[in-house]
């Protein structure tokens, strides 16, 4: 037997109560039963997403409230700056492409945070740039960016700054209305503990003035018919329905645990799974860790495949390996949204025993006791 | 108690074994397992579609499709026609707006079926319209339109046909590649027995020479980047797995049934809904009833409201008024997807109740019988 144990920086685990709610015969979305769903959402997401702005609700993964919030925001022809830092903030830049907007990018390794003082450079340099477009946890290299201090730089310009906080919003700190974001993303399959289908953009008022300035080219991105139907706590057209409803136990766990232990939580997670990945000697691919997932380079002469294969088939923990110019060359361990502090040690001691099981010289055990000595030092004390 | 009988025309209700799949943990988009599960989805879709077209799945509700169907096919600036029949058929020519595209409407009266000659005299006086956009069942008046005679008409020129078939395809004949539809829509809330969230598109070949002609302002709807993807039995962006995988489950259930035994069955549901309703003395709203939903004229001196909020709130069984310019002039009753003919016979006879308990000079089990006739002289023998 093997359990299965989802740990992939999205799609996330989602809890049996909440999975139990998919089940629930389907009602019909016009109805009040429905509106009282959606009233309570729309309170829990504000809560979550630390904003006083309605949070739209898209029926789309992730990256169709990326296009809503690039089409929206910038006219064709227009200007944005993008935080080209990753396979998904170079997403930005394709969107961008497609609509015939002008993607000025700040190139940056992959892995490094992107420098705050290289997005005011390129402000000045761009005076007439739209948008600039980041990323809080960029989920390909396992990097949280400096998207606080990057928000006092583009709230000193005409800019807005649009983040994509997919994998990032309810793992790791984020507040958007403090931190000067005007417009944030997020997806339901990442730390909402949702299965993927649903995604989310709240959107500030500097940002409605760019989007109330022209006419776009969208219409079932359309973030006007989405706010006006917001107001009424409904949405443009058929929203799905049976993930909204599931999305309301989720906020009530969210809720219930609190925001900020919630951020706490992925903190010590993620400072546990670096400690156990460093304590086997192994590289940690990012120089700023993302929250809620953990990144490592793969050891000289072994296959990602082999060491992912390994934890896989033998335990049933499933991780992933890196995405476009770095395919091959790392691992991904997630850690978010319905993720505990016994879930990092299993993977770390499947992982201790895959580079075992494949001839590497580590000493199983050693990642667990170094994840264990950052749950005990600063987690709960065990002993009253 | 209320046992709750969702007949709305979408979301129709959907089967037990189907909602527990909803229910089951989340696994990777791009696992093996994942892999399998499109591998035979897609082969059911091609049933279901009557197609061999690839049928490609997008995660949002049925307006993406129909925004994929635009954007895709029709370069800005170049002329459509739209066959404007209803609340639905009208959306077609609101997306061409959005995205700079000239939408020539032959405008029908709500409820009749669009005149394939109109189709022909339009396509003549403008030849150089790229595409022709129309609808198999218009939810908001309970009209099946002659596709297959409209198909014929625009075969002979260089248009593409388009067509809606969220609220069709599954519950009436469509035969996608025999009718010479060179895009067809669907929606999953429908006939296919699923919660809102999917949607699906199928081109055909003279399609796709329109959409390889010119690059499209689109990116989460690029069906250029799906067809790619479907192609290797994947998809560009996450989609929503869980859904999918409750799909193969429908998909096996239509698979037994069979696509022509489903699309009779719906047939005989519909003729036995229009004979209640008609043995009531209620007008049918529609001149050709499509075979997924039943509309009927609210009685003089009544609101759809009281009439329909009797039947919800007395016998559980939820409808639907009308939209538009309609709203509140009529009532909808879906017999689409997982219902049964008991499941119309309940719907009649919480009518005649509803209407009975309103005052109105009803002869409560007429509808009943009438329905029952139907079904005993047109369904499966009930003595050998």
């Amino acid at each position: 037997m093997r359990k299965p144990r989802l740990m992939t920086p999205g799609p996330a685990m989602v809890p049996e109560d909440v999975l139990l709610e998919l089940a629930r015969p389907v009602i019909h979305h016009r109805s009040d039963e429905a509106k009282q769903v959606i009233v309570e959402v729309a309170e829990g997401l504000k809560e979550v997403f630390q904003t006083k702005n309605d949070v739209m609700i898209l029926t789309s993964s992730g990256t169709g409230a990326m296009e809503a919030a690039v089409v929206n925001v910038v006219p064709p022809g227009g200007k944005a700056i993008v935080l080209n830092a990753g396979h998904f903030a170079a997403r930005w830049a394709a969107i961008c492409k497609a609509f015939g907007i002008v993607a000025v990018t700040v190139d940056t390794e992959w892995g490094q945070p992107v420098d705050p003082a290289r997005v005011a450079e390129a402000l000045e340099r761009h005076p007439d740039a739209v948008a600039v477009y980041g990323t809080l946890s960029e989920t390909s290299t396992g990097t949280g960016h400096p998207v606080k201090e990057i928000g006092e730089v583009v709230a000193k310009t005409d800019a807005v700054f649009v983040v994509d906080g997919i994998s990032g919003v309810g793992a790791m700190e984020c507040r958007q209305d403090e931190w000067k974001i005007d417009v944030l993303c997020a997806g339901s399959q990442k730390a909402l503990m949702l299965p993927p289908g649903l995604a989310f953009v709240s959107v500030g008022p500097k940002a409605w003035a760019k989007i109330d300035a022209f006419e776009s080219h969208s219409y079932y991105f359309s973030l006007k018919a989405a706010r006006s139907k917001a107001k009424e706590f409904d949405t443009p057209y058929t929203p799905a329905h049976t993930l909204i409803l599931a999305l309301r136990a989720a906020l009530r766990r969210i809720k219930d645990e609190g925001v900020e232990s919630i951020w706490k939580r992925h903190a010590l997670m993620s400072e546990a799974c670096q400690a156990g990945v460093k304590a086997l000697g192994l590289e940690l691919f990012s120089a700023r860790p993302a929250e809620g997932l953990t990144a490592f380079l793969v050891p000289e002469g072994m296959k990602d495949s082999q060491i992912r294969g390994k934890m896989a088939e033998r335990f049933g923990v499933t991780t992933v390996g890196g995405q476009g110019k770095i395919k091959g060359k790392i691992v991904r361990i997630g850690h978010m949204g319905y993720t505990d502090e016994l879930d990092v040690i299993s993977a770390l001691a499947a992982l201790e025993m895959a580079l075992s099981d494949l001839g590497l010289d580590v000493e199983p055990g050693k990642a667990v006791t170094a994840a264990q000595q950052v749950f005990l030092g600063k987690g709960e004390p065990v002993t009253a």
